[in-house]
């Protein structure tokens, strides 16, 4: 990864941080709020428009609708605004705008896709944006309500909000919306690279994530980074019955557990050789930060029903400094009803591996590898053919995840990152500081090609089913966002 | 189970065996030939036809279908028919066919309900009958062609070659067809019990299963037991971001392998503690049937595109006469394209478990439960609630299958065995002898409703899919399988 610039260093060393910030912050939150009491039918309606516009990857003409829809919303609010785009991907929705006589630029990034969605698994449907009240509040259940629709909708309308009240930006405000950051990005670097005077910036703006569990407004200076693999481990040819087989013909799945156990012990640690190696350590300044933030853990395990965690009694926030290898899921012929008395013919798990400050993906994806290998498996990149499974003992074919990212983390002590916490902490009060956020932001690719730094500003409720079921957003959150990002648009 | 009666004991050694009966074992045998090749054509559709009815538990009134067909063949052939039935489960088809003056009666039984589908995995449609050219053989494929619609096709086929060749059995005979084999039987010994004199017989002959995988005609003296349990272990209330709290929230996937890992070695011995306590030994004259038995082993393992085997280099046949603990299936979350980076709230695996003679189902069933509990687990026999799942650091909901039976051993030199060897020489000459089948049919409801034991005679090909998609029989074992019927259909 390159290094950061020596020239925007001194720059940013050369910002005012002073009252005259705190001030037009709070001036900003309170505008909002404003603005957000007076239209609150009206912008609980548009906001749900946004949401019943379908958003996933395999919906490529759901997610261009979504960009249209965006792109006319900046130019309505006099941005000048156009769609990047690559073949075969997703457009980035870019907007600016331009402040005459401006010394800084200040970018956001949020996304417009969506994670998949199984929708007999939800309550409601998932593009069918629906209120229901949650312990005596009002959500909205909807796949991107939390992840990561709401900070666009609230930087747009902070927009509005600053306009009805006769506020300004006072630096430059460029916008960027991907569209495939749920498919891991695989395009956002060249796009980016393809337009770097559009999009660099003096700091981006990451807006995507939860807040803290405790619903304080939070600021994190990184994310873990990202990768995964598929492993597919081989029984029979076919299925085979369990009777006349069962004893004899190895069970794939059986296999498959093994294998996956070996992984980690009952703690969750992982077993793989080598998979803690070469993590940057924490500043003074983070490891701070981390004992200043909320305990939430028994909260949290009420709320999730959990008998114990992993980790050894460690706390949630500093296991996420460290990496992790999760199973996303797991299968083998049929369970419930459908569950015959066969010895499957295959078995398959999806990981997920997230990185930390230190670590390469492609390093972190071969350790695993290795440790199959070294576990007795034959590894191949493709499907074995008969030849290959039956001339080995135990056969893996393993699929690396191409669209994959290393972690990014900004300290905490550079100037520009103190310019972001002064401006929170004056539309929001009481701030938590996070070096890390658990989930991932392909922060990497957003730094090299904007040449600049990220920090990252997420208004979501921590548990708003991002990533699965009854995804939803508590709406105070909404209007929370919007008074957080009227803040940072009026920063100087 | 109770003891074989001491007058049956009696009449069976009376039983002659001699000439006579190899002579008309040979004669019903070649009559069945006969008549199979002149009548090849319109034997092949008439199978077709049952075959294209479908026949699964989740579809009671295609079984009921199936039924009335098979009744109406039986009142076709002279037979006295009916179904017997008991509320809530599909009737056993029953035909008697008297002969003044027999002095011994054999009753047939076979079954005609299918395991379940799962369609998209068939390569044509399971109720599509469908003939296929394999190594140079006609196969026909469909739900049922082997497992267990070629038994009754056989034996209903065998009395019109009989009759076409002018002979006639010198036994009374019985059909029995079961509707809910592959549910595991559950209403059958209580339909048995309802009419005792119309199922009893000096022997039932049980015509399911595959012949050796030689090719062989064989005759098998017992079956494994049978019986499952359905485990579910639990992580968060719902899916979590793996990114914002892997490391922390416990996956369900992960505990599920370790439990499962630590179930068997890597060569498939199960490690749970009594898991083959009180197993029958082998009798001399079964250790003999074993190493008289075809060596398969290298054929199979090229067949099934296998590296390796389960059981420390033991032969199939030898495992066969062990229990054993099969993964059918095994889930969570989801894998593939729909996969999204979750930790699962929770995981399921489906366990079959077959017994051998000294084994109890319900006591095997407790030994896996005792296992789970052995390893940390709050194991629970309903869905767990709230409460227990955030008071246990591990919640495992373990459903006992009920439809379970133990194992069954005809000892090989009781003088009604040797009767059944004799004429199923006489008709297809070599003979494999096997102690115990490796799947399970439920011999023990059976002995013990119709106060008689039991020999198990298959026809089906080994390699027909049976329990798993592309189900098919070799139409040769089929033709086989009517001369052997022919001729068991002439004992005296």
């Amino acid at each position: 990864m390159r290094k950061f610039p020596g020239m925007m260093a001194v720059a940013l060393l050369a910002w005012p941080v002073g009252l005259l910030q705190a001030q037009s912050g709070r001036q900003a939150a309170d505008a909002a709020a404003a603005y957000t009491t007076a239209h609150r039918a009206e912008l609980t309606a548009g906001f749900e428009r946004l949401l019943a516009m379908p958003n996933v990857a395999a919906d490529p003409a759901g997610l261009q609708a979504n960009a249209q829809y965006l792109l006319a919303a900046l130019k309505a609010r006099g941005a000048s605004a156009q769609l990047l785009t690559v073949p075969g991907a997703p457009a980035v929705v870019y907007g600016e705008l331009r402040r005459p006589g401006a010394t800084h630029t200040i970018v956001f990034y949020a996304h417009y896709d969506g994670q998949p969605v199984t929708a007999s698994e939800w309550t409601t449907p998932p593009f069918q944006p629906t209120l229901k009240t949650v312990d005596g509040e009002q959500r909205v259940f909807a796949r991107s309500a939390g992840d990561d629709k709401a900070a666009i909708f609230a930087q747009l309308t902070a927009l509005d909000a600053l306009r009805a009240a006769g506020m300004e930006p006072q630096a430059n405000l460029r916008f960027v919306w991907e569209g495939e950051e749920e498919a891991g990005s695989p395009h956002l670097e060249q796009i980016l690279m393809a337009h770097r005077d559009l999009v660099h910036g003096d700091v981006w703006l990451i807006c995507d994530g939860p807040v803290d569990q405790s619903g304080r407004q939070t600021v994190v200076f990184g994310a873990r980074g990202d990768t995964g693999l598929e492993i597919t481990v081989y029984g029979p040819q076919h299925g085979l019955h369990s009777g006349h087989y069962g004893n004899w013909a190895p069970n794939p799945a059986m296999m498959l557990a093994q294998l996956l156990a070996a992984m980690e012990d009952a703690d969750g640690h992982v077993l793989i050789p080598h998979f803690y190696d070469g993590i940057a350590p924490l500043s003074a300044l983070e490891k701070q930060a981390l004992a200043d933030a909320p305990d939430n853990e028994a909260m949290l395990r009420r709320k999730f029903w959990l008998g114990r965690t992993d980790g050894g009694g460690r706390h949630l926030l500093e296991l996420l400094n460290l990496p992790s290898l999760n199973i996303n899921g797991m299968a083998a012929a049929q369970v419930g009803a459908r569950a015959t008395n066969v010895i499957p013919a295959m078995a398959v798990a999806d990981l997920d591996l997230r990185l930390v400050v230190g670590e390469d993906w492609r390093v972190q994806q071969q350790r695993v590898v290795d440790f199959i290998a070294s576990r007795g498996y034959f590894v191949t990149d493709h499907e074995p053919t008969q030849a290959e499974r039956t001339g080995h003992a135990r056969v893996a074919w393993v699929k690396r995840e191409g669209n994959s990212y290393n972690a990014v983390r900004t300290p905490m002590d550079l100037p520009m990152a103190q310019e972001v916490i002064a401006a929170v902490k004056a539309a929001r009060g009481q701030v938590v500081l996070l070096p890390t956020m658990g989930g991932s932001v392909p922060l990497g690719a957003m730094e090299r090609a904007a040449k600049t730094r990220t920090v990252t500003v997420p208004i979501a409720n921590f548990d708003d089913n991002q990533h699965t079921a009854n995804e939803n957003l508590r709406l105070q959150n909404l209007w929370n966002g919007v008074g957080t990002m009227a803040a940072l648009e009026t920063m100087p």
